[in-house]
Parts: C-alpha cells; structure tokens; sequence
C-alpha cells in the first residue's frame, strides 16, 4: 500500500454545542477538524483554512498528534470563526444560535506550490466560489470530493452546480439534493444531477445511510447502528474523511474500492457521533475502524441462490 | 426444492383508491389478496377469509388464475368489506375515506383439519385476538409470521405482545415499533421487542427497506428503487408474501434463507407498488422477481478487504 495524501480545505472552528445527552464550550469544530481527524487514520493528510490569534494550542495539538500537516493552516488578525448550536431530542437538525464568521469570513485559500500538487482533494462546505478559487489552483489532483449545504444552493445554486461539474463525486444530504434538482426522489434526484453534469454523487441519508450514484454504479450503505450517541455535528465530514482516506490510502478508486470506502466513511461517522467534538474520531484505532466496516458488511451481506428455474 | 404450502389468514376487500398517479375503483384489495399473489410465485398458498355475496367472480379468477387454493374463502350474507383512500403527493400515508367492514366486522376464522395442518402461516393484520384464535388451532406450525397495524397497538397492546411472544417473525413499521416499544430509536426499538418476547422482528422503513432483528441475527435490505410508483397499498403485505415465500419454497429458516427472503420481500413490494391492485404482483414472471433479487444484492454487495495490520 501506497497511500497518498490528501488535501482538505474547509473551516476550522470553536464550538459550543449543546444536546440532549451533553454540552461542550469552545471545543474543536469546523468541517476541516472533522474531515481530517477521520482520514488521517487512512492516509496523511494536510488541511488549509484559517483561525484567529485566539486558537488554543492544545486544538493545534490535536491535529499535530494525528499527524495533519498544519502549514496551510494560516492565523489571521482577529477571532477565530465560532458557532453556537443546539439539538433537540430528534438530532435531525442543528439549531444554529450564533454564528461568528470572524476571520472566516475573509477567508480566501491559498495554496503553496506543495498544496496545488495533493494528488486527493476535498473542498468541504465553504462558499462555492472559494471552492473554484481552489479547483482552478489545483495541478491535476487524481481525485476531488466536493461538499456543499442549502445555504449555498438557495443563494448560488448555478455555482454549486459548477463545482459538481467539477469534481469527480459531490456529496449532499438528502435534503441538499431534493433542493438542487428540484425533485423528491431520491433516485431520480441523483439522476437528474447526473444528467445535469455531475460524475458522481453520494447523497447521504443520516440513520439511513448513504446512497453512491454515478453512471456506472449505484450502491447503498446503511447507517452504523450507534447506541451511545451524543452529538451529530461533524458527521457528514468524517464521513467524507473515512471515505476519501480510504481511496488514497488504495490509491484506487474503482467499484471495490468505493463500496468499501462507503463503508469506512459510515463508520468513521458513526465514531464522530459517539462523542462531542472529534474527540472518539482521534483516539479510535485501526481495528476498531475495520470491526465496524466488518460489521456493516455483516450487516448487508448474503449469498445469493437461485431460486427459479 | 419441495415447496411447503402457505395460509394466510387476513382480508379479502374491495379497494377504492385514489393516488396522483390515478385511481381505482372497487378493485381487489385486502391483505390475503396482496400476500397470497406475491406468495403464489414461491409455494402453494391456501386462503382463508370472508367475502360477501357481492364479491366478483373476476377477482376469484385472479387467486384461482395464481393456483391459490380458496376453500377457506367464506362467503357470508351481506356485502364484502370496503376500503376507500386516497394518497397525497408524497405517497407516506392512506388517507382513510371511508371503511365499511360488512361481513368482516363478524369475521371469525373456521380453519378445516386441511388447513390446521399446513407448515407456514401468515396472520395478517388483523384483530390480535382473531390471530390467537388462528394458532390456538395450529398444529405444530413450522414458521409463524405475523403483521399488525397502530389501531391494534393503541387499543390492544398487550395482546399485540402476546401475539409477538407466540408467533416466530413479527412485521411491524417504523412508527408501530416506535409505538409499541416506547422507543424512537428504531435499533433500541427491536432490542426492547425482543427483551419483550419476540423471537424476531421486521421492521419496515418504506423507502428505507426493512431490519430483521433477531437474538442471532440482524440484517438490513434496502428498498428496491422503483421509478413507476403507481399505488403503495398492500407493499407490506406483499413483502410478507416474498418473505414468507421463500423460506416456504427453500423449506428453511437459517440465516442464508432469511437474508435471502428479505430480498424476496422486497422484490415483491415493488412489483405490488408499481400497479394499482395486485395486478403487477399477478402477472411479474420468476424472471423478473430474481432479476430484482439479484440488483437488491449488487446494491449492497461488496467484497470486504482487510486495511490495517
């Protein structure tokens, strides 16, 4: 195994969360700390995105200690991004209460030579013209994974759409896709993206699992049954992480690799929201990843018979 | 293969319906009509119900056009059960119109000694304690399954758990587990099921497929992703027939068989959708039924690789 490093450009952010079963105050956050904290047990990975004079150490360390090449990750004059957010006893949806961009808000990345040559790329849910802004510095990267939310599909949707043209697999949630191509069914939704340019798409369902659809392959993974869970956030990025680590760490992306990819990002999922913060993402080992994606694949597996003549 | 044969003990209705995809009226309709159809295409089904002196003889013709034996088939004085409903756009529930049980409301199930000896039965929804009539005259069944529904759960709970204890399988939905259990978490739902009593539970999630759960097993099968959806009554009642079908036809229930079957009863599902009526679920061929079988496999198959030393 050869496994190649990828790139994340996303946020890195304070959170304050609080849920049925826990609160935490300023604990690590963001799309970037999700992403990254799950693919590193994949493959190295290097994250670019911006925080304030205030970052606290002891989170530089989390990343540093799993390894994460931080020299993308710039300090600006001024605080980092914050977000204050809540779930109700469904767990569905975040309720935002705060929201402070800070020094998020001017945030345009910017890629050393050595970023632009990261062979695995994955632009989390920042602004879609940031995420061309990066695509267009980017030397041929082998494989680009892309994320979005409503928020830039109701004000950019022609944009987002642009990025899913781009990229070689798009994730969304159902609610996302529904919205993006203006159709309830989920299987027709992802065609009619498909039909509008994108190779591929993974439209996530939460307890329901995951959906991947290109032209050549469609394949369904359940949600992990958690039992312990205690906050949703970050679930969709470490997923993303488990996902596209695996396929750097192959190197490979073919129809065996991706369906198990799909499993390791289910699983690495389920390990964000087990904990608040990635706090399980960091400390959960090789074999604890692989009983999971056994499990899954226990889980759907069968052997088929015939059963008419 | 030795087929065993099959009886289902529910009901025989005329169905007047309407979904934004068009409409019917005084079609055949009934639990026993959707299970017996899709059950037909595995082994020999035996029926027993009640119709009225108004019932056509066309619709006989579909269970007798099947091979499904209709000796338990009671024609009592008065008129056959009617159903009247409607789907909304989003095809998630029946709106009832109108319900007049006729004959049904007096129903009481008279099993010949033929039918007390036949090794797989279904009890359909129907009153929980009409189903413990039924296997109070059972001899020695080798695989009872069982189906309910939320008015049964809000009036008779303990008698829906009586029935769970009693019989090998028991179908439910989402929201009656939920109901049932006092749990939301549909994992945590099964688990107090069986903490309960029941032996195994299928939990049906609709376009999210269905769970088995048992002390031994648990495994998942997603929906079969149908695009012609027409009319969703008698889905659950037609997985049931695939189900209960297959291990009939395999004359087993190991683990192989039951993941199998779920597919079968997914299979069998969407063919039921996919017409107003049983009508779909008459004329589909083994063909068609094993070509869904085997895309519900390559949907979910993949073969797992080790990635950590």
């Amino acid at each position: 195994m050869n496994p190649q490093r990828i790139l994340v450009v996303g946020s890195v952010a304070l959170d304050t969360i609080r849920t049925p079963y826990g609160e935490v105050t300023e604990a690590l956050g963001g799309s970037a700390s999700y992403f990254s904290c799950s693919a590193s047990h994949f493959a190295p990975v290097s994250v670019v995105a911006v925080v304030g004079e205030d970052f606290p150490d002891t989170h530089r360390q989390t990343f540093t200690g799993r390894g994460i090449d931080l020299s993308g990750l710039e300090t600006a004059r001024g605080r980092t991004f914050r977000w204050r957010g809540e779930y109700m006893a469904e767990l569905g949806h975040a309720h935002t209460l705060e929201t402070q961009l800070n020094v998020f808000a001017e945030f345009h990345p910017k890629l050393t030579d050595t970023h632009r040559r990261i062979p695995y790329v994955f632009l989390a849910n920042i602004d879609p013209e940031l995420q061309l802004e990066v695509l267009a510095q980017m030397r041929r990267p082998r494989l680009v994974l892309s994320d979005t939310m409503n928020y830039w599909i109701a004000r950019k949707p022609d944009r987002v759409l642009e990025v899913l043209r781009r990229v070689d697999v798009a994730l969304l949630n159902e609610e996302e896709a529904r919205a993006l191509a203006g159709e309830t069914h989920l299987t027709r939704a992802a065609e009619s993206l498909l039909a509008a340019g994108a190779h591929a798409v993974i439209i996530k369902k939460g307890e329901h699992g995951a959906l991947y659809h290109s032209h050549d392959e469609r394949f369904l993974t359940p949600a992990y049954p958690v039992r312990a869970l205690a906050d949703p956030t970050g679930a969709g990025d470490s997923f993303a992480g488990g996902f596209m680590g695996l396929l750097a760490r192959l190197d490979r992306a073919d129809g065996g690799a991706l369906r198990q990819a799909m499993a390791c990002g289910t699983a690495m999922a389920s390990m964000a929201i087990e904990a608040f913060s990635p706090v399980r993402l960091v400390e959960c080992s090789g074999a604890e990843i692989e009983g999971r994606v056994r499990e899954l694949h226990g889980l759907v597996h069968y052997d088929l018979f015939k059963m008419f003549d």
